[in-house]
């Protein structure tokens, strides 16, 4: 299914939401509902059900479990995705908690560093290998997702060698510039970048 | 100066790299060096830098100190912005070591916690106050910008709180769906649901 990126965001916070008004009891919502709740417009989240083809009850509005089965249906692979922690530094080790702590259907494999007092220990579970062997175990791991915790300064080297090895996706946190080929969906979390952004709205509101 | 948000974030990603240019003492450098560099093109270049006033040389390119000085003086508040961390969890210290480990000109002037064996202490300088003094704190440091790394459950509470207090931008770092009025600039880094857009789309290439 083709949608856009923007789109599929969206039906992944639609169904943070809708899980916490699941386990408070809630059968039904309207679109009118939701779209307040994240600070949406009805139409916006209208367009987006439609988009993976789901409509709600005129009288009731849109049955949750099943809308909950649609989203999962639609953004989820049913094996879920195997991702790795590469750096497992102060964020690396936070990063691997939140995963952890959090409601997902990301397993989190393996973690790499280049540090020795780390390597072959691990952390909630997920055990930690020398980055000399990152190709062997992504191969053998099925490992398609990576989160970049490591030094920036590595960043663009490990990168290439994680996509040699079949890796398809990049959550990045260091603020190097990564060039990926176009065929990696590469998502950039620039922490500095974020807060000089930031920075500027608030001086020109 | 009115800038659309990209802009922003791609003139603060073109000064990351024009320093690391500067450092190895280049004097000048062509958009479409620029552009390739950062994975965009020349004309997108062109035209941010164009929006911000400036222009190269046709034979030389343009003048990297200059640029700096004039990114700096577009983007930046010249006394810097006071920020806090909400939330000195493994997140919180994790983010508080990186921001003050990148170069930028951010303060991190305070933390808050409810844990009573933070309190009081200090990280990397900073020190962690009670969160139920955050009102007096933000108000006395003129904190502007806060990086939310508290639980979800609490989230909304504290930004609520924290805007009452004067904060004008956050960093949300939380998978809490924050309400906030039009007039902050909120930026989401939804770990989960940037995994679940990634995963999507290499599911769907």
């Amino acid at each position: 299914m083709n949608l856009p990126p923007r789109t599929v965001e969206r039906l992944s916070k639609y169904r943070r939401l809708l899980e916490k008004l699941q386990e408070s009891e809630e059968s039904y919502i309207f679109s009118h509902q939701l779209a307040r709740m994240l600070n949406l417009t009805p139409v916006q989240v209208r367009r987006d059900l439609m988009l993976i083809g789901f409509s709600g009850n005129h009288r009731k509005g849109y049955n949750i479990n099943e809308l909950l089965a649609l989203i999962g249906k639609t953004i989820d692979r049913e094996e879920g995705h195997n991702i790795a922690i590469v750096g497992m530094g102060n964020l690396g080790r936070a990063v691997t908690r939140f995963i952890r702590k959090n409601k997902n259907r990301m397993n989190i494999v393996a973690s790499f560093d280049i540090d020795q007092s780390k390597i072959n220990d691990s952390l909630e579970g997920v055990p930690c290998y020398n980055i000399s062997k990152i190709d062997y175990f992504i191969k053998k791991l099925e490992i398609d997702i990576i989160v970049l915790t490591a030094s920036s300064e590595s960043a663009q080297k490990v990168v290439d060698e994680v996509i040699a090895s079949g890796v398809k996706g990049i959550l990045n946190f260091t603020s190097a510039h990564l060039v990926v080929p176009k065929s990696i969906y590469l998502k950039d979390y620039n922490i500095i970048t974020s807060l000089e952004e930031i920075g500027f709205f608030i001086k020109n509101p």
